[in-house]
C-alpha cells in the first residue's frame, strides 16, 4: 500500500486525480493540501466526494506532507512547483508534477514563455517527461516525472509514429489546430471563464504564442533528431473535458492510408490507451471522455501529398490525471492500466 | 431626440440595453458609465458593438452624467442605486434604477433581505414600480422607475389575474418553482460561477430565503388587498437567458380551462407584450428569447381544485433592460413596443 | 461468474450498463441485443467500447438469449418488455426489466398511461419494484425486477421516510417539480430533441399528464397505508444527465430541521447510497454526476408548516443503470457497491 | 412595399429569415411554404412567432408562390432548388436560393459533390454569387442568386483580399480548419443530431471531401485567376450558431501585421459587415451572434512565412438568412443594412 497526497487538490485536476485514487486498490489518499485559509474535509470543497472521502484538506505544510507520503503529485500552478520540489526530493519521496516547471530541458525558452528565471535548474536533469509511450523505461525508475500538458500530450502522441520516420515528412509544414475544452484553463475565478462568456463560443487564443508550443517541439525534437518549430493554434469551445487536436503535415512523397495505419498500429502494438480509428471512421472527444485513452484517425490526401491526423483526449484524464495515474502505476510496478479501465 | 445615459453599463443587463438602444429611433446614447479604472472604448469592452458603437465608457462621474443626459438607466448593484439617485433625481433627470433599491415599500423588509439601512427613504416613496401591465398609468408621469426583478416579473405577470380575483384562489397556498439561465446572476467573476461549475448542472440556491420573495409578495398583496407570504424556490440551469416560472396556487372552487383562459385573455387583451398560450401548449424559454415576451400556460385540475400556471421570460430582456426600454417608452410618450418588436 | 446478457443494449441505459458490468468482476457480458438490421460490433455502435468490448450486438433471438445468459437485463421500451419477460421466466431465466411494464401492480393505470392492455397479468404480480432502499429483502429472491423510473427514483427516495410518518404531513399537499437532463427522453431521433431545440431552453411538458405520476403514487402509498395522488410538473433542461425533484408538503404540525435530519438519517442509516445533506447545503446535480447516489435536502419552514425536499440523482445510474447492478448485485449475493463505488 | 415568400421556412435558416423580414419596413411577407402535409399556423411551428407572425404555412403550390410573390427565397435542401427555380424565372420573379444548386458553375464537380446531374444547367450560367462584398454590382441586376454556403462565406471572406496579392502567397499551402455550431446541419431528426449526441462533444467530420471545398476553390479561383485545391477539415461542436475558420497559407516572403492590416482594411473600406481586428484581438463567434457581420483577425509569423487567418460570423445570418437579406437589399435598391443593422 503507497501513500499518496496531492497538493493541489483543489483544482479540476486534482478533482480527477482523487477520483481515480479512490478506485485504486494499492494506494491510499494520505494527505490533501491546497491554497486554502483553514483545514476543511474535501467532501466540503468537493461535495460528489461526501461518503468516500471525509478528509481533511490542509493548508501546505512541507514537513507533514514528507512525512505522511511516499509519493506526491503536485497539481500546483506553473513556478509554484519548483519550489517545492527540490524540498521533497530531498527526503527521498517521488514527486509527479502536473504543472510546466520541469517539462522543459531549455531553461531559455522556460524563462521566455513562463516569465521567470528557473530556479531549481538541477533537477530539471534528473526529470523525466511523464509520456509512457514515449518514455515508460525512464518513468520506471524516475524520483520526478514531468506530467506532460494537455495539448502535447493530444499533439504527440498523434504525431510520434511519423516523426520517427523524418524522412516522409516536410517537418517544416506542421500545423497543429487544437481545441479544447474549459477545464484545462483551471478553476480560478476570471472574468472571461463566466459561464454566459463561454457558453455559446467559439475562440481562439493565443494563436502562436502559447506556453505549450515549446513542449510539444521539444518531444518531437528528440524523436526526429532535430529542430521543430511548429504553428500551434489553440481554440476554446464551451465543453468541460475533451481536446481535438487536428494535424496537418506536408509529406515527402504519396502514401496510402494502409501504410500509415501499419506505421501507427505497429508503432503502438503494445499501448493500452491508444487506438488507431481504422479508415471512415472520425474521432469525436465524447468518446474518450472520462478515459484515458487517446483516440487517432489518419487522413492521407494522395494527390497534395499531405497527412492530417486527428487525436482525441479527455483533457483531465490522458491529459492530466489519468497520465498522472498510469505513470505511478508504472512507478510502483502496478499493472499500467490499474484505476484507468 | 432623447439623449439616454447608462450607469453600469458592463454588465449583462447594461449590454441587451445597448443593444435595444441602438435599434431606438428616438433616443441617443449620451454617455457609459462603469466600475473601471480608465476610461475605455465600450467596444473594447463588448467587442461585439464594434463598427456600431465606439463611444467611450468612462468612470462615473455625477456632473458630467447630469450634464448629458435626459433619462438615466442605473444598472447597478443593489445598495450602490441609493447613493446615486437622489443626486439626480435633484437635477430634474428621469431614472430607470434596474437594482432593487426603490422596489420595496417596506424598508424593515429592505434591511432584512439587503442587510443595511435604506439611505434614500423620501424616494423610495416617489418611485413607481416599473411593470406596465400594471402600473401603466403612474409610469407615464414617474420621475424614479424601479425596474421589476426578473423572478419577479415572471411570477407576478403569471399570478396577476388570478390575484385580482382572490375569493377564487387559497392566497396561502402559492408556491412558485423557478428555473433561470446564469445572466441572471451577474458578471462578476465568482468561483461558483465558472464554466465548468455550472456547465451539465442543475441547482437549487437561497431556497426560501430569496430576495426577490418579498417583492413578489409586495405587488401580490398590492393587487389582492391583503399580506402574501410565497414559497419560492429559484433554481440554475446552464442556459445563457431564459426564465419559466412553475407556479402551484389552490383553488376554492372547481375551475376549468376555458374560465382561466378568459380571466387571463381579458385581464391582457390590451398587451402587446403577453402571450395567453392555448390549451395542450406547453411554454419554453427558447420561444421568448431575445423577445421582450411573457409567455403564459394554465393548467388547472379539477380534481384537485388546483391551478398550475407557467410563465417564461428572457430575463434579459422582459426581466431587465426589455423592460426598462418598455418603460422608457411610456416615459417619453414612444409607442411601447419601438426597439422591442 | 454470471451470464449477463443486455437486450436493448444501444439506448443510453444500455450504454452505462455496459460501462458498468465492464468493472464488475464478477459477472461477464455474455450477448448483447438491440433492433437492428445485422449484427455489428459493439463498439461500432459506441466508439467509446473500442478496446474494451469487441463482441458483437445481434438482432433479437430469444432462444439464443435464454441459452447464453443467467440473468438478463432488458433495456426496453414500455409494452415490448411484456411480450418477452415470459419467455424468459419460463426458462428459469432472472430479468431486470428497465421498463414500466412490471411497474404498477393496478393495470388499469397502466392501461391509462400506456395505452394498452396488459398481456403478462400473471407475472405483474410476481415482479418487485426495484428499489433497494425499500424493498431489499424481496429483491433478493425476485425473478423479476421492476427497475425503477428516474422521477419515481428521485422522488420517492427524497419522500420515504415522510411518508411513513403521515401523521406529520397533510398528504394531499404534495407538490413535485422535476428538472430532467436529456438522455431520460432516450435515443430515438424526434425533432424537439434535436440538439438547436433543446439547446439554451428550459421547458415542462406533460404537466400533470406524466407516465410516473402514478408509479410514485403507488410506492407513497404503500408506504403510508393510503391512496395518494401527487401534482407532477417535469421540466427538461439543456444537460446530458441528472434529476432535481423538488418537492413540497404541507405539514400538520411544526416540524425543525433537526428533527427532519434525525428522521431521515436514521430512515437510511444502513444505505450505502443516500447522502442527507447538512443544514445550509444544496444538492447539485453535477455532484451525483456518474454515481450511484441520491442526494436528499431538506428544508422545513416552521412559519409555514411546511416541508422542502430536494433530491438529486444521475437518471442513467440511480434513475436506471445503476440501480439495476444495484439490485443485480443484491440478487446474486455480491457487494451490493460493486462496480458502483 | 416587395411581397417575398419563403419556401422552405421551416428550418433553422427559414426561421431566422422570417425573424429579419418581419424587422424589414419595405416588405411584406406574402407567403410560407414547407414539405408539410396540411396547412398550419407558421406560429404553431415556430411558437416564437405567436403574436407576430401568424399566417399559414402551406405545402408547395407553384402557381400561387408565382402569384403572390415578387421575390422568392428558397430555404430548401440541395437538388431540390434546381427543380423549382426554373418555374420562378419563367414568371418573372426573382430568387434567391440558400441550396448550392447554383454555386457550382463546374457541373461536373457538382455531380461529384451532390450525387446527381444538374438539370438546370441552363439557369446555372445567370446565377450570381450572392457575396455582396465580392459581386455586388452584379447582385444589382441578378434574377437568381446563389446564397454562399456558410463555410464557404466565413473562408472567402477571410481569404480575399489576400488572393487579390497572389504574388504573396504559396496558394497550394492553403489549410482551412473550420469549426461550427450544429443549426449548420439543419432541422431534420437524425440520430447523429440528438442533443446528447452532440453536447459535450468536439468532432470533424468530411474531413477533406465536404462539398463546400470546391465552392471555395471556385471563388479563390476567380480571384487568384488560377486553380485552386485547399485542404478543408470542418468540426462540429457543441453550440447554437457560429464558425469559426482558421486558416494557414504560407508566405513568399516576409510580411508583417501593418502591410496585412492596410490590405484588408482597403480591401474592405466600403463594407458594412466586415470588421479587421486590431493586433492582439482575438475573434470569438459569440461577438457576431445574432449579427450580419464577419470578423475577422491576421497573425503573421515573419519567422515561418506565414500567415494564419481567423474568421467569425454566425452562420444563420452572414452565413445564411442575413446575407440572402443583405442580397435582397442590393437587388432591390434598399439601403444595404436594412434590417440587418
Amino acid at each position: 500500500m503507497i501513500n499518496c497526497s496531492i497538493v493541489g487538490a483543489t483544482g479540476y485536476a486534482g478533482e480527477v486525480l482523487i477520483e481515480l485514487l479512490l478506485k485504486h486498490h494499492y494506494i491510499k489518499i494520505a494527505s490533501l493540501y491546497a491554497k486554502i485559509e483553514n483545514s476543511q474535509s474535501i467532501s466540503n470543497i468537493f461535495p460528489k466526494f461526501k461518503g468516500r472521502l471525509d478528509i481533511l484538506c490542509n493548508p501546505f505544510n512541507i514537513n507533514e506532507l514528507n512525512k505522511k507520503s511516499d509519493l506526491i503529485f503536485l497539481a500546483l500552478p506553473h513556478k509554484i512547483s519548483m519550489e517545492i520540489v527540490p524540498h521533497i526530493l530531498k527526503k527521498g519521496k517521488r514527486v509527479i508534477d502536473f504543472s510546466a516547471d520541469y517539462r522543459l530541458k531549455n531553461l531559455t525558452l522556460y524563462k521566455q514563455y513562463y516569465g521567470v528565471e528557473h530556479t531549481d535548474k538541477e533537477n530539471v536533469k534528473k526529470a523525466v517527461y511523464g509520456l509512457p509511450e514515449l518514455h515508460r523505461k525512464e518513468i520506471k525508475t524516475a524520483v520526478l516525472i514531468a506530467n506532460p500538458g494537455c495539448y502535447p500530450t493530444a499533439a504527440i502522441l498523434g504525431l510520434a509514429p511519423l516523426f520517427t520516420k523524418k524522412e516522409l515528412i516536410d517537418i517544416n509544414s506542421l500545423i497543429i489546430d487544437a481545441k479544447s475544452g474549459f477545464t484545462g484553463t483551471g478553476r480560478n475565478p476570471m472574468p472571461n471563464l463566466l459561464f454566459s462568456e463561454i457558453n455559446e463560443s467559439i475562440k481562439p487564443y493565443k494563436v502562436n504564442i502559447h506556453q505549450h508550443a515549446p513542449e510539444i517541439n521539444q518531444q518531437l525534437g528528440f524523436l526526429s533528431k532535430g529542430k521543430i518549430k511548429i504553428t500551434f493554434v489553440p481554440h476554446l469551445v464551451p465543453i468541460d473535458r475533451g481536446i481535438i487536436s487536428t494535424m496537418y503535415v506536408g509529406l515527402n512523397r504519396s502514401v496510402d492510408f494502409e501504410e500509415f495505419f501499419k506505421l501507427y498500429k505497429n508503432f503502438y502494438k503494445n499501448e493500452n490507451f491508444i487506438r488507431i480509428l481504422e479508415k471512415g471512421k472520425n474521432p469525436n472527444s465524447k468518446d474518450v471522455l472520462g478515459t484515458n485513452f487517446c483516440d487517432i484517425a489518419l487522413y492521407p490526401s494522395i494527390e497534395k501529398k499531405q497527412l492530417i491526423i486527428i487525436s482525441a483526449i479527455d483533457n483531465l484524464m490522458k491529459g492530466a490525471a489519468g497520465q498522472a495515474v498510469q505513470n505511478m502505476n508504472i512507478m510502483c510496478g502496478f499493472d499500467e492500466t490499474t484505476a484507468l479501465i
